[in-house]
């Protein structure tokens, strides 16, 4: 069979499956979950074994520490994909519950009903853990999956995806519910992404570099995360001890990730008080600032911000540092050089917090709190699937009810159209 | 200035246009709105000389009647925009209303609130008032929209866009907050396809054609209605007076569109009793039907049914009519030909209404009413921008509100992450 008509097969198959998954009870959902968490305690050593393959041909290419770090399976990563699914289970299930209803003047009863989107595709890089992850929320939430990890991961993901399979046959529900693409082939990817017919939305995890590769190339709807290039701005007046906390916190708590801080706007007003102070704990902990003209004035340890150092996402101990003459000056910057990601101000003022979360368009903005908050977990949403930084369907941390959708039911006795 | 260079201008002006809508009042959307109203009938003449220059361009095209009545803007096409305009501005503004909000257990207020999706792209074919009725929408959910219409309605659609540009300044608003693009050029519309940073939907309007051409070449996302192939299943048991006048209004009262009538299934315990019956009010009505086997042996007016009856959009009074042995054969049968637009089923049965809502995959699902209420007016949304036939972010009639998405607002007072 050529490649084309093997990933065709895969996706019809998936979208067979849907129709089942889509009716299947909460309680089925659930026990299918608790069957993967023990099957991978019970099968722990197998996929370890079949890791191992990966991490050597890793090795062999020449993959970097961090590389092989995010590819091991090791015993904390497999408890941690064992527990994730666990906490899917516990959560509520979105399918069914009603967005909204009314009865119209004729009585007929409109109800709009949240319903699985049918096949997920998932594209993703070396985490084989995704494959878990990915496949138990999609689930949850009564969808179908297709699954194309990467090549460095073929073993590990190849393993899982079979592990999953078995599960869903054991309990009495089709295997091809979730189903990964065997081959290394990267045109797989392309083949995959003109499914259109078959699989209903694809979200793409990873570099930015395979973002664009899928937007590009797909026909199917794609959820996206770019970057995250996350704002402080701390205002006028603001406290100034809650303020070095939450910039603190914000980008030392776990500099690698998307949520932490990669700027910090500061009004001028505050700028000479508050930044040598800020100044201390970010050199206790090892950060290198860039600073704009003005910073670099009051803090001699910065080193004077180049122009692409606005907008970067450093993902480590590194920060932009400007002062503003205004919060329309923050907002401003934030416009040009934000990823729609995450933006918080720090203030006491209550018309400039109105202001900025009215006017800041980003998937999370604060007032007082740290970047860090934007997370599925900790915004209440459970677990999430990845945060969306375009605004169509999810705009920010995608759980449960963001793999899901809305069909109208319509209950009526006779009624016609006059 | 090259194409490509005037139609990025285009869009960075709507992205910074979009910026002042979405902070928009709804006093002052509705102002535009009636302002954009009054203009219509003060500039009526300007707008019917521009609209004969299409006319008489179309005609020596030798564009069919069908198509040229499309074209022309006569005084009762005028009024129905007028009306139109004025059913927007009475609409519920969706923007900043919350749609879920909860206190996390840190204390942090956490709330999702509607914001306008941005710059929204029409591509559509040749009806000028789709210019009038979608740019309505799109302003009153705060929005920016970029207009691509029919070559053969260009001097209509432009007169129509500048008069909506100077009906936005007239109210202190950015003219370029909609926009059309100013050619006839195809080339045009791959550019504008192309606007990923500037536009943040795409939705066409036209035919199958059309939208598969502008999936193909979007790097934007699309909401697309591709057709409308809806099904009626007559049940068993059903009442059989209430399923005459259900099929009746649902093939007939308006057979040229979408949420018309396509396919009906009847059960096979009733055929022998309920056909002939339905068959005469068809035949009053002249319409044609075109039956499986067994129908034609009881329905002698029925032509055999072709192999492509089945799933066919006729647009006519032509009906494709199947006799089958069970609600789930019905189920399958939808499953394999529906266009996952709208379909009906007519029973007494309790259990079976119930599992005919569930299992049937269709943006609108109806027991004992006609297809034709899938339709935003007639389903409590107002006025509508069209209908999307896949699931993500709509599914089913879009009205204002389907033109907006959520952001998280978060209000904090210090909160760090642990």
């Amino acid at each position: 069979m050529s490649l084309e008509n093997s990933i065709e097969t895969i996706a019809k198959a998936a979208r067979q499956a849907s129709r089942k998954m889509s009716v299947c009870s909460t309680m089925k959902k659930n026990e299918v979950l608790e069957v993967i968490a023990e099957k991978l305690i019970e099968k722990k050593d197998h996929i370890q074994t079949e890791n191992k393959k990966d991490l050597e041909y890793g090795r062999e290419k020449g993959l970097s520490n961090a590389m092989i770090d995010r590819l091991t399976l090791s015993d904390k990563v497999i408890n941690s994909m064992v527990q994730g699914l666990k906490e899917v289970a516990q959560l509520v299930d979105p399918v069914g519950t009603i967005k909204d209803s009314c009865v119209r003047p004729n009585g007929l009863q409109v109800s709009r009903v949240r319903i699985p989107l049918g096949v997920i595709g998932i594209i993703y890089e070396s985490r084989p853990n995704v494959t878990i992850d990915a496949a138990g929320l999609c689930l949850k939430a009564g969808n179908a999956i297709v699954l194309r990890g990467g090549s460095e991961a073929y073993h590990s993901n190849m393993a899982l995806a079979e592990l999953i399979h078995n599960a869903l046959e054991s309990c009495g529900l089709p295997g091809e519910a979730v189903q990964y693409i065997p081959t290394r082939d990267r045109e797989a990817v392309k083949i995959m992404l003109a499914q259109e017919e078959n699989i209903d939305l694809i979200i793409p995890r990873g570099g930015e570099s395979l973002i664009r590769f899928v937007v590009q190339n797909s026909t199917i709807p794609v959820l996206k995360h770019y970057k995250g290039v996350c704002h402080v701005y701390v205002d006028e007046g603001a406290d100034l001890s809650m303020s070095e906390n939450i910039c603190f916190n914000a980008k030392v708590q776990r500099p690698g990730v998307c949520n932490a801080m990669e700027t910090m706007l500061v009004h001028q007003s505050i700028a000479s008080t508050f930044l040598p102070a800020m100044t201390r704990h970010f050199m206790d902990a090892k950060v290198e600032l860039r600073g704009c003209e003005k910073t670099c004035q009051i803090v001699p340890e910065a080193k004077p911000a180049a122009s692409d150092d606005w907008g970067a996402e450093f993902l480590d101990l590194i920060l932009a540092v400007k002062i503003v003459d205004s919060m329309e000056a923050a907002i401003a910057h934030i416009d040009q050089y934000s990823s729609n990601h995450t933006e918080v101000i720090v203030t006491s003022d209550y018309s400039r917090a109105m202001k900025f979360v009215r006017e800041v368009d980003s998937s999370v903005v604060l007032v007082n709190a740290s970047t860090r908050f934007n997370d599925g977990g900790q915004l209440g949403l459970g677990t999430e699937i990845g945060i969306s930084t375009s605004k169509l369907h999810a705009f920010g941390p995608m759980g449960a009810e963001e793999l899901t959708g809305t069909k109208f039911i319509v209950l009526g006795d006779g009624q016609i159209r006059e």
